[in-house]
């Protein structure tokens, strides 16, 4: 019978995460002899107990057996094959999400999640805002929310809006999402039918790109580099290919962390103008900046209705909530609004009267400067760990990655192999690549690993790569 | 500038809506007078200021405009037209959603909402349970769920349903989704293309039809009735159309209320095992039964993995935090959960854990016994007041709803309008048809409204239904 599991558990579950995921990966084979309790404990920094916690979870679960003064060994078992097995009876029409593959490796030095540390967001104070929640609306868990989102949250968005960039709409053109991942799926729902063209940043975030084409789009990509795009090629691909959309992220770019300046940003709304091609502008980023703002959103430059906006809170608010807001004009909002009706009918109310209090607090402002200094410091111990090699970045104005070119001798697929057997994760460049090539570049988050694993983990990862060049 | 609205705003925002939907259908044309504040305050049972409030903020939205001491008026404006605006830039691959804008019409005796009056669900003990869970989950809100779901709440859940039927299976085989509209959606991007047929009962669940046939299915109907499907007409549909997966809901259905017996659920697991075609059991309704808990669930007979259940808690439990879980043999499992990563990457965490915390309790059983008492109670109700006419119905043993079949003499559509009139909603049954015929039947549910909306509003229901048939 399977305990619940307490919150002091969560290190051990760490740890049976670990060694079950390289049991998977056969990293470690059947019979193979499992490090001993000691071993792991003094490698991981974890107490021994909490070591011996996993292992006689993974005995339980018959993962692993124990040979009685020897140690504990690899147990034979068919259902440890993390392939994909035939289904016998359907097949799935199932496009891979390549970045949540590889985030499935638990490690301890993790440059692969451009999310930010747990314990830089206001945890505490979440918990009051929850508990006035229930003040304020006691109800609020036996109620579901309307399709477009709670009203109040959404008038209180508009007004946010309007007064940081002086556009005019109203609560009735903006949606909320369960996060941003949700408002790229309705997106795509909603306008691509296969084989329909979508014009893509190369680089560009990854899930983004599975879904579009899992929605059977065809991809065509548009190369984004430090002073931004080449204006003449996206006219050029509009006029030729008639794309349905463009989907970009241009402040503060995941993964480049470029910029684009505001002239493209009106230029590029009147090419969505003349050549009818909606621009979805993901702007995930947009507040997590070091020492200027970002320019104004490319939608506070539209008129003719051809911007769609996604602003997610997750990063730096609250991931534990997931709230987004998709914001367009009226006949756009109708068709979203009906897809995000089939797709979940709703997000749940809780969430959003919770994300309500807490954006609608005086703590919230505070705390994003904090949250933005600890992330420069991260950024620069990072970069400081690097300076010792020769490889190439530009060091971004805000975000949350580093987007490191490599000598051409280091073979990056062999550096992930390598990497994760110690510890480390991080994302090879072609994942973020819908031709799968961009092998010379990596993504590394500095946001996640807290200062100590920086120094570290980034130290150990040069080391893995120099060893692979020899 | 819009205000923050408060929570004891909410009787005037539903004044507000109520005013604003009939202005938007045309109810109340371009300069129609409005009832007077004291007319409306009256016929609502409201105080007048909370009238005078709703027209205030519609004269400031410039939806009405005031003549001194004559009254309020439909203001002027072309914006107020619900229809589809032509999409001046990309249209839209769209499918409506037609119960989703049936519930768009606020009313006071709300007979189409298949929900749970928020009143009889205990909303005082869930603020306990949410508080407890930041005292054992200090960092629930800056941490994301993995995209299966929260291991401990697919765990609880795993050995909740093993004890129940002693089925054998472990929490890998257990998805976590965000409601079972979620569910289905997921369903349906995995196992369906374009033109590909799918089995669905008829009448059905309206947002599944309406889902399925978002990803181009070709949909073939099975009747349910009383005794459950017809199996040589299933036998026959599956050898013929060869569909790919079989939608059904076999416990007090959805709309009918029906339940099939355990003879069937065996038939039907050989048939789709035979015909290699997938079940989707939507069982939301199992716990609401009155006198006795129905059989069990078609999954518990399945041995090939044909079978993909889907338990939705968010009727009974707490709409508000919308989890449901997925339960389904491995190869099938491994594809919804690459597409839930890229309809949302996982559910909120925060709900995952306030919903494992209440489930877990001893008080939710006491709570579900009351609940069924209460609906049962009300569903008599309804059956006392209909009584008086020549209306057809099969008393259901569980669910929220009746399925009524209206004399030919009575005009369904026209009867939803002057319900809407009266404040009265109900649900059409051609809504639940994919032939969007099935006219003299209704769905009435009992569950939303109190006793006292149940006796009054059904009351008129039947003055209004009998006041066309002359």
């Amino acid at each position: 019978m399977s305990k619940v599991l307490q919150n002091g558990d969560y290190p051990f579950k760490k740890v049976y995460d670990y060694i079950l995921h390289r049991i998977e990966r056969k990293e470690w084979k059947e019979n193979d002899k499992l490090p001993s309790v000691r071993q792991l404990a003094d490698e991981m920094n974890l107490h021994r107990l909490t070591v011996l916690k996993a292992y006689q979870l993974l005995k339980q679960h018959d993962k692993v057996y124990v040979k009685e003064k020897v140690g504990y060994f690899v147990k034979s078992n068919e259902t440890n094959n993390l392939e994909y097995l035939d289904n016998p009876i359907v097949s799935a029409y199932v496009q891979k999400n390549h970045l949540s593959e590889i985030h499935q490796s638990p490690v301890f030095y993790n440059f692969s999640q451009a999310l930010i540390d747990p314990n830089l967001l206001p945890n505490h104070y979440f918990s009051d805002y929850v508990k006035k929640v229930f003040d304020l609306y006691p109800k609020v868990l036996s109620t579901y929310s309307t399709v477009q989102g709670d009203i109040e949250l959404r008038e209180t968005l508009t007004q946010y809006f309007i007064n940081q960039y002086k556009t005019h709409f109203n609560a009735d053109d903006l949606l909320i999402t369960s996060g941003s991942q949700q408002a790229i799926h309705i997106i795509a729902q909603t306008f691509i039918k296969p084989r329909d063209i979508v014009l893509i940043e190369r680089p560009s975030y990854s899930a983004a790109i599975d879904t579009f084409k899992s929605n059977g789009a065809q991809i065509v990509t548009v190369d984004i580099k430090k002073e931004g795009y080449d204006l003449t090629q996206v006219e050029m691909y509009m006029k030729q290919y008639k794309p349905r959309l463009f989907y970009l992220n241009p402040t503060f770019h995941n993964p480049t962390g470029y910029t684009v300046s505001v002239g493209q940003r009106k230029k590029l709304v009147e090419l969505a103008e003349q050549y009818r091609c909606l621009l979805i502008e993901d702007d995930a980023y947009h507040d997590i900046y070091f020492e200027h703002s970002p320019p104004p959103p490319i939608y506070t430059f539209d008129t003719a209705g051809t911007v769609i906006y996604i602003r997610s809170f997750c990063k730096y608010i609250s991931p534990g909530l997931r709230i987004a807001a998709v914001i367009c004009q009226s006949p756009l909002m109708k068709s979203l609004i009906t897809i995000k009706s089939l797709v979940d009918n709703g997000s749940p109310l809780l969430n959003q009267k919770v994300f309500l209090l807490y954006f609608s607090s005086l703590r919230l402002q505070q705390h994003l400067e904090k949250i933005r200094i600890a992330l420069q410091i991260r950024k620069e111990i990072m970069e400081e760990e690097l300076t010792a090699t020769d490889w190439q970045w530009i060091s971004p104005k805000g975000g949350l990655n580093l987007w490191v070119e490599l000598p051409d001798r280091i073979p990056t697929e062999l550096l992930l192999t390598k990497s994760i057997e110690k510890s480390i994760s991080f994302v090879p460049g072609q994942v973020f690549d819908p031709f799968k090539q961009l092998s010379p570049w990596i993504r590394l988050s500095y946001s996640y690993a807290n200062e100590k694993q920086l120094r570290i983990g980034v130290k150990r990862f040069v080391e893995v790569a120099q060893s692979l060049s020899k």
